[in-house]
């Protein structure tokens, strides 16, 4: 292990998107190119929901391991996107509507019943990281958002073209994300760049984002899995109308 | 145990606060009526330094345990009192300038090295109640806020009247807190009411304000014994100059 100048750093970590964001996976190319079906897209927004209702919870973990009350503050705003100031202006409620307008019913989503295991597997997995593990990695950990502006625009552009149950309506949550996860890559990124200075915090950074592409990526997979090939549904998880 | 009505718990809660919240403690007599030298003071709020600034590490720990949105949402609002908007708008700020306005070294005070062991005991146990018990018993542990408009009214009174060196700017951070203070344990109150339906549950409530009480009350006991009588400083903990 060398030590790794900043930029060469942050190059080290893109490398690592470039390889292993789950804009790669097999399940993102169909539902961005259009070749998933309705129900495919309905268990991608269902289970994708417990991911975006666990994301406070993951952001004030990380506010609650902090002693440093600027930090702090700059987290906080991770809490004011996803939660929102009202009641429906959060990123949470905004996901709901994409499931309403896919006609998933809002109690069966919010309930969490019909979510594949290794969806809340992967999900707590990054909790539980945030959690336990040094406050480095934990921010470290939310660096998958530096790509994730890409994999948005990809995903808004290939849905309202390819589906006609989609709507620019539905697909709302995603209009507010790019500029909030730009300005949260940013914050994070320039931590990480600044904090790590040796071999070994470099490599935690570094190792911590690819653990949160894994916790991603097997989220696809298990959506593949269920609802595409061998389309082998886990007893108890959402099993599609028709 | 009998079931009691939502104002039979309120009015036993009252009642604990009567009989239990650290406004009784001897060493709040001195400090209000002016009896504590100027070191006393010092020792007192270099201690309270600690409490302040875990008290959004305490709010953080609750909304990550909690899975409603709603409920987050409110909480947070503690985050912003506490942490600020700005860098020198929060709470923790404002108790710094109380602490330089007594002639403390800012760097010392927020380094935590002259801190009572007690005190550190103490604001960690109320820490690690709100991480570890339900989230009833982490929201009842906030409710001496329904008794704090009073302390503060009668300290920043008793203060002024008595001290040379305090001042109504030294004492600004207790301006904004009482509105803040009776907002935040009305949203308490009625949640402890409302939720605690089982004469168990209302029991763990009593007993979630009891043991916040004793956690500001064992502060004050570690003042006491360090700083009044017998007057014996622990060890590494805060010796006033002179």
């Amino acid at each position: 292990m060398k030590l790794l100048s900043p930029t060469e750093l942050e190059s080290a970590l893109r490398d690592i998107g470039a390889r292993r964001y789950h804009r790669l996976h097999p399940f993102h190319h169909l539902l961005h190119s259009g070749k998933c079906t309705k129900n495919q897209v309905q268990a991608w927004a269902l289970n994708r929901y417990y991911y975006q209702a666990m994301i406070p919870i993951k952001d004030a973990s990380l506010i609650a391991r902090c002693d440093d009350s600027a930090i702090r503050r700059e987290w906080r705003s991770r809490l004011v996107d996803h939660d929102g100031e009202q009641g429906d202006d959060g990123g949470i409620a905004r996901w709901l509507r994409l499931t309403d307008g896919l006609g998933l019913d809002r109690d069966y989503v919010s309930s969490l019943h019909g979510l594949l295991p290794a969806t809340r597997f992967a999900v707590d997995a990054y909790v539980r990281f945030v959690r336990e593990k040094t406050l480095l990695e934990a921010i470290a950990s939310s660096l998958t958002e530096m790509f994730s502006p890409q994999i948005i625009s990809e995903r808004v552009e290939g849905m309202l073209a390819s589906y006609p149950f989609v709507t620019r309506d539905t697909l709302a949550y995603f209009d507010k994300r790019p500029p909030q996860a730009a300005r949260d890559a940013d914050f994070a990124l320039n931590y990480c760049k600044t904090i790590a200075r040796t071999p070994e915090q470099q490599q935690q950074v570094l190792a911590a984002l690819e653990f949160k592409c894994s916790v991603l990526w097997a989220m696809c997979d298990a959506l593949y899995h269920a609802y595409v090939a061998p389309n082998e549904i886990p007893p108890g998880a959402f099993v599609p109308a028709g």
